[in-house]
């Protein structure tokens, strides 16, 4: 079958490869409908994520159907549709007892990771009764890979990490994808404003149209200057850290009030400073999270309730076959105005 | 009337001084019958808190005796025996409405600060309804002096931030006195194991009379490893920063699990360095705070009901005319084995 | 000057009253702009509120301007444009200070119950500075009346209490006034569907615009088995009793889901009967609450946001020299379609 | 294999059966070293329990060794130490990943009723990797066998759900088994005062000697009032029903304080009245529960860590073949002083 490979650092093509089969008795082996490029994939192209080798299929997002079960898989059937989840969960050990399916003893990350992902024809998806979702009928699959990996991402580290309430403020420094999918599901907890903070306009104006209440530019505005006038001089009540560079995590401890908290979504290749000789006493709360996909159910429910729409995050469409240009159109994000890729096998 | 007088880096005496009268329609006089020496006061004496200017009378703990009550103070009379709050509390602000007295709008930390103190014959308490608490008759008053500051600010800032649970692990970094309030107030919700980390054996003994399961001495071993075997390489659920400086916050990182807790304590003169390149993925959450004195009503019914003990952190006694000698033997702690010391006007 | 004054179960008349004044330092005096009539006044009315005697001045609800202030008012000026507390708190007493301002020690469900209330020119406000809200210049001043009680009412006895949350299924028993302010705020938090019940079609149609998903007649549909096929026999995550009567508590316990909520708004007159035989199992929880008016700082954030409008719930306007026909066409609800009626002085 | 078989209402026998096989890759074949009769198990022999037909062997706690493993087990080893939780929990489920195992999709409680239980030498266990817990080496293993039940329910349904808190007050109503398990575990929290009530002066002793504070006969007391003259006339901020009738159930109306909780432990075979017509601005909460046995895993670390010593709820113990004898012994408890019973295939 096709798969999207990658050879190290830089390196990466479309291979014909020997197709997945089940190997636990928990497997299932799931033929994609839809898959997509997640930035994570352009970290592992850089040669950031060491747990990634050479000769690994990407991808760990993804709709399809079931094709094959292991023998103990009590949930799926052969030809059901599912929602791949990009965390993979056995659903017995003690972090996942706790809904830490991030840190799972035999799970976490491993798709397109740790084992071969989802940007192929086929995936063999480990503890499948607890890594794959239901979809119902009539629903729109294309749309549901959004729910793979950044609807979750952006709820779970994002909005519920950081508290956001009624009437609340939050400002969500980074409107890519990420920081557009934290903007979506912030507003299932109607705050007061939403302050989405980039150096892009172009980016901006799509968070305009996905309900941000203000716009500020980095590049050309001081932002925690902009948001202390916005706010009276107190701070947000949640800011949100949706790019992953020490500059963006420094603004962050800028923008937040007392009290408040910063939710940390970016992946981070480098250290950042934390400037306690301010916020020593500032009452404050700083979380980092790698997804745990334990709102997946519940993220259904609001897509199926249209309290949540995830079509408009997807912006661009290829075939298996064009997967290269379609990285490329996703590395290009700032020209192409790139938000989610799907790729269709 | 007598007073231990701030004058600048590194010069106090004590000084004849105005008593203090009402001001405000909200304010108390109080008889200080014993108050304390904390270690932010040594803070001010390097000159490290720019909001205390030099003139000023010390000390934001206590116990006394209300002498004087402005027309508006309700809840108490002249002759009730009082424990003063370290932070001052207009119970009407949108911070103290939600609990966070430590940035009340005409509160916080005030006394000994932009205020004159405790250590003094009188002190007058402004918020007083909202900032004494009554003490119940027959109490040991000296030992509710704890209750002021010490124990408030290791219970909110390093148990209840903390999150610490029935069979968790805790690490403690620092034995001293806020590092004790911290393992005697941690004790409240039966973790598995208490691991306090010091430099200094002789304060690491005292930890084990106050309740710490395992000790370790950060200067002759290398703490994270330890703790990694202790806790088979899972890490501690709850890691408690009482010293606040660079390397206690940064060790405290490599203490922390997935999923755990990293609550401050220490007052911070410098930046740290947080390694978000690491922990970004790790699921943990990191708390400041300056003590709220929320929890001093319940503190004072554990005390009452004897499941908390202050007394044994009173380590030396002094009169108001000692108090010079009082703060050498507190500032030379690793020699006189000081923790807290009790100054009787 | 005028007031609508109890005179005894089924009596009521509009006198001429001694305007009141400041008595405790901390009292306010406000010229009373706007008020409303709560069905809890009815309830006065027929004798069922034991604590409210014959003299006293109805009404709990209301705006205006403050016209005079005692001596310990720090949050307000003469002049100032105020919204009224239903519940008055001193925001001292332990009750207070965590939150449960309904059962302040010297304050609670005051006005027009155990002293004179706003249904007059003129209203005494004790503890002025945690019972009056300040008005941001340019809001409707009219529409805020529905903040002073049944908005906070619906939302911290129904939507908080009910953990209402996304996706989430809620059933709201009764489609008067508590339910449909139960029914605005719910829509915070982006539940999946509100299922509304009540024996009144007209009230349903208006539930309907308010944004209910479902309408459910209880006088022609059996409400349990309809929303037993909605939620595919599992019940709903809340269920909000909003009328006060033991048939409609009985039927929340029909429509509960395993590990949901009953959350009760309405004032009961008699017990109820609990299905403990059936529900020990059930992991339910029920919650019943005074309201604490802890939640209006922020209901103001989300009106200035635009994230509520109270001012549909407005149907009916009089002065108060028609307040006796104001009380009669609330009364005949039934008929004349009232919901909140407004009566300015 | 020898077995405690329920034959239909006050009938029971110890009779010959087949020793259970795996029959799903799930299960896992255990056999029982220890095991215990459950209050529950006298419901069943008096026909209360309609789910559980004649033929049924009874027993839902116990502990054992692994002998058999279905072909999906991956969480345990034939020769492996387990404890058996009374709930089986598949861990897929919905309710299983919000951590309501109680209502497990295809679990809950069914061993002893919807299927054969522990007393017996051999029990097939479904669900294996989510319903048994490993045995610490050198653990009291038959000490263990209160965590099967009686220890997490008493935990979940009374000291969580109630909401124990340091200094806070708590009233246990019923000193038998499970209201002994809630007070030991209470004690995690640090309670100011547990007040125990019972008609049975013996239960009351041992509940002295299990930490109750305050020991309270409502046979020859007003429990109410005493309760109400040791809180001040408040009431208690946790009111726990462990007895399972009208009469108790409604005495933790009478107790407890506003604001606070009354947790149900109890096992209902009829109504109760709900007295609404005080309660409802009461702001209680009221919370019922089947153990979720959630908290197993907890539990055993703080048994690890001698927080917790479930040895002296043992008081007899018998031989298998003794069964019938030690469930005259447990039914005769007022007699007998039973407390729990080790059963020993």
């Amino acid at each position: 079958m096709k798969a999207l490979v990658y050879h190290g650092p830089g390196a990466k093509s479309l291979d014909d490869v020997v197709k997945p089969a089940i190997i636990e008795p928990g497997d299932a082996l799931v033929r994609v409908t839809h898959t997509t490029i997640c930035g994570t994939d352009l970290h592992i192209l850089k040669g950031d994520v060491a747990s990634c080798p050479p000769g690994r299929t990407l991808g760990h997002e993804g709709v399809g159907v079931v094709e094959q079960i292991g023998s103990a898989v009590s949930s799926f059937r052969i030809g059901d549709h599912v929602l791949i989840s990009c965390i993979t969960s056995c659903g017995r050990c003690e972090n996942c007892r706790r809904g830490m399916y991030s840190h799972c003893a035999s799970g976490g990350w491993m798709l397109g990771n740790t084992i071969n992902g989802t940007q192929a024809e086929y995936v063999r998806i480990p503890h499948a009764d607890t890594s794959l979702y239901p979809i119902p009928v009539g629903a729109d699959e294309e749309a549901l890979v959004m729910l793979s990996d950044i609807l979750p991402t952006g709820f779970e580290c994002g909005v519920l990490n950081g508290k956001i309430a009624p009437g609340g403020t939050v400002a969500i420094v980074g409107a890519g994808p990420i920081g557009l999918a934290c903007l979506l599901t912030a507003q299932f907890y109607s705050p007061g404003a939403i302050y989405m903070v980039d150096i892009d306009d172009k980016r901006l104006a799509v968070a305009r149209r996905f309900g941000a209440t203000h716009l500020i530019n980095s590049a050309t505005t001081d932002a925690a200057a902009a948001i202390a006038e916005l706010t009276g001089g107190r701070g947000v009540d949640t800011s949100v850290e949706a790019v992953g560079i020490p500059a963006t995590f420094e603004l962050c401890q800028d923008l937040v009030a007392a009290g408040g908290v910063i939710a940390n979504i970016g992946v981070h290749g480098v250290k950042a400073e934390l400037h306690l000789e301010r916020l020593w006493s500032h009452n404050i709360t700083i979380t980092t999270r790698l997804v745990d996909t334990v709102s997946t159910a519940m993220l259904l429910k609001t897509v199926a309730a249209a309290k949540l729409d995830p079509a408009p995050l997807i912006t661009h469409r290829f075939s298996l076959a064009e997967a290269l240009t379609a990285y490329d159109v996703f590395a290009r994000a700032g020209e192409t105005g790139a938000l989610k890729i799907i790729i269709t096998p």
